[in-house]
């Protein structure tokens, strides 16, 4: 049990905080950079308020809208453009995961004179560790990939099909700014997305893991009972505030090193589930709905003893009478029944993928993390037959 | 649900990591101030092979010696002078709670031109918070108070009798340093106490604490889960290296703000323990494992379903044909048996302590956090009539 762990991000939680923008902005720069995806922020008002808390403060403003979902080397490049010649001085991240992944590459490449491309990907031959950044606030809209108090980015290259990620000291929020009341109009569909990629945040450290860690079990454990819990009630009504808060902190806390702190993992199903979505624009949430139940019952049968904790810890499942392996099927099969209620995919053909790339997504998954074989790492490593194998099962 | 969370140490986490703390300095100042306790450190030959780390990495040092248990600010003003004298740009605090505690002070106390009292204590008139310190580096030899990663300390007026605490953004140290290896030479009873601490660091916050906190529930009962049974091992085989290493990482989760964040708690318990040690010199665990069963016996009549949550989760008492708190009872029952089995003290008597000054500690425990009418803060509110009436159920 050897590791270091550090989060010095600045965590302002709770309904009503958005009007602490202004402020709290203030405190790092004079003009901001507001990264925005979609037009929801606008829609609901969100977009309007955060600027209005901007102005009060003093902040000086400019716009950088529309990055997509799965957030492309091209956007982080316009981006960064505008910063340059805004003089942006601090970057807010109003948006989801993809928003908040391009800001903090936005950032970084604002103070990085070559491509920027070159600061992302581990497994690329001349990566550049971004040394520095620009200050970076996120104001999460959407409960899910739990960048906002994180240090990591994913980014595809549309070019090369590509998707990649960086994590790194400089990518830290200096505020993670989160009001869960941003995430009452998030549509039903990807509501339950986020509640997935919460939970395989989670999964991925449990079951890949190193052995003897007993307390981050309890925790990761706990992340998921509540992710279910109260990840039913957000899908069943959307207006639950307590249950868009709940769901908002199991996301940050999924994510943020608390739960992972010493495992020591590396995370195969998001691995195999961007293969995918490079290819296919499906949703990084949806596509974890597909390929983590899939891969539970592959990892399951070299270590049954540990899924059968699972069963029974998150599910109450009874070990009474069963073996491990029992056991692990009957817990696999309840997330999967947890996935379907909730509306979650858990099939390839639900998304309109079929199997005529099937050897390439095992090539891309291997890409970045794998052993001198060439095997992706994770707990068993895989061959590219097994990531073959798991993804015709999961059709 | 509103709360900020903020904890910017860095820890470095493993048996054998005191091999890096001459590196790990020189990146935050030249000359180092090490701290220490008692002579254990040096017995153990722990004082030796930090000096040798540090002199390998160049930075030169000068001691503080002889922190005795429960600091006294004369001890963190004889540190200041040190500091001073020697010009000192970086504090060591190699010890337990009482060492560490008091370099975080002496950390502040050396940059400012005043008493270093009036740096201590909530509830003093002319607190001042403190603004700024030397960078600490901790490393603990005792898995007990979790002060290696949290910004508090606790530092007792020997004059006054008055023990109090102060905990601001400046104390936080720059890095933990935590060697699990270093606890290995703890005697038994020493190991319980601290065992106790960590325990009853957690329950304070989850039988204080606001409601609606399900996944901090989750993460503080897995705490103590843990701690009963790790503690258990490392009471019973005090080489037992990964008993330690577990003790040790729930001493530091304990109370580093990952299973508080948002609870918002007040410590009643420490209050009234602190009461007590100030007058008495206690090993601060040992008080708390006298003060705690009897305050949660009372805490219990107010709100028994929480204390039967408890016995159920952590416990794993069946609630089968009993009311809230049969079942509360059971579980305190559970956990005073667990104390006593490890050694720990439960009552007054058995530490020498008398009933005499039990009004005087009842005024003491309240002087701090209380409401308008003077009750000590907790779920429920204590008169002194209540904290006396605590006291003698724990004659």
């Amino acid at each position: 049990m050897n590791f270091e762990a550090c989060n010095p991000t600045r965590l302002i939680f709770g309904a009503g905080t958005l009007a602490q923008l202004g402020e709290v902005t203030s405190r790092y720069g004079t003009k901001a950079m507001v990264v925005t995806g979609g037009n929801s922020v606008k829609r609901s008002g969100v977009f309007d308020r955060a600027m209005a808390s901007l102005k009060a403060a003093g902040v000086a403003t400019v716009e950088c809208s529309g990055i997509e979902p799965n957030p492309r080397i091209t956007s982080v490049k316009r981006g960064v453009d505008i910063a340059r010649r805004e003089n942006c001085d601090v970057v807010i991240a109003l948006g989801g995961g993809s928003t908040m992944d391009a800001s903090k590459v936005i950032a970084a490449a604002a103070l990085y004179d070559g491509d920027p491309w070159d600061l992302i990907g581990h497994g690329q031959e001349n990566w550049v560790i971004p040394p520095q950044a620009l200050p970076i606030i996120t104001v999460p809209t959407l409960a899910a990939t739990g960048s906002e108090m994180n240090a990591g980015a994913v980014i595809s290259n549309d070019e090369t099909k590509v998707k990649s990620f960086v994590s790194t000291e400089c990518l830290f929020p200096k505020v993670a700014l989160v009001d869960p009341e941003l995430t009452l109009t998030v549509p039903k569909d990807q509501t339950a997305y986020g509640v997935c990629d919460i939970i395989t945040h989670v999964t991925e450290g449990y079951f890949n893991g190193v052995n003897g860690t007993p307390i981050q079990d309890r925790f990761a454990e706990g992340v998921i009972i509540n992710a279910i819990e109260w990840g039913r009630k957000a899908v069943a009504d959307g207006n639950d505030l307590e249950a868009r808060e709940q769901v908002q902190w199991a996301s940050i806390v999924a994510l943020n090193g608390w739960v992972n702190a010493g495992t020591n993992f590396v995370p195969p199903v998001h691995m195999i589930e961007h293969a995918l979505s490079a290819h296919h624009d499906i949703t990084h949430g949806a596509g974890l709905a597909i390929v983590n139940p899939a891969w539970m019952r592959f990892a399951a049968t070299s270590r049954p003893e540990r899924f059968a904790q699972f069963a029974q810890r998150v599910f109450g499942l009874s070990p009474e009478g069963k073996d491990d392996m029992t056991l692990a099927t009957e817990g696999i099969d309840a997330y999967v029944a947890f996935l379907k209620e909730i509306g979650c995919p858990t099939t390839l053909s639900e998304v309109g993928i079929g199997d005529e790339l099937f050897e390439q997504y095992a090539k891309d998954a291997a890409l970045v993390v794998h052993d001198a074989d060439g095997n992706l790492l994770g707990r068993p490593a895989m061959s590219r037959d097994d990531i073959v194998e798991v993804l015709r099962s999961a059709q």
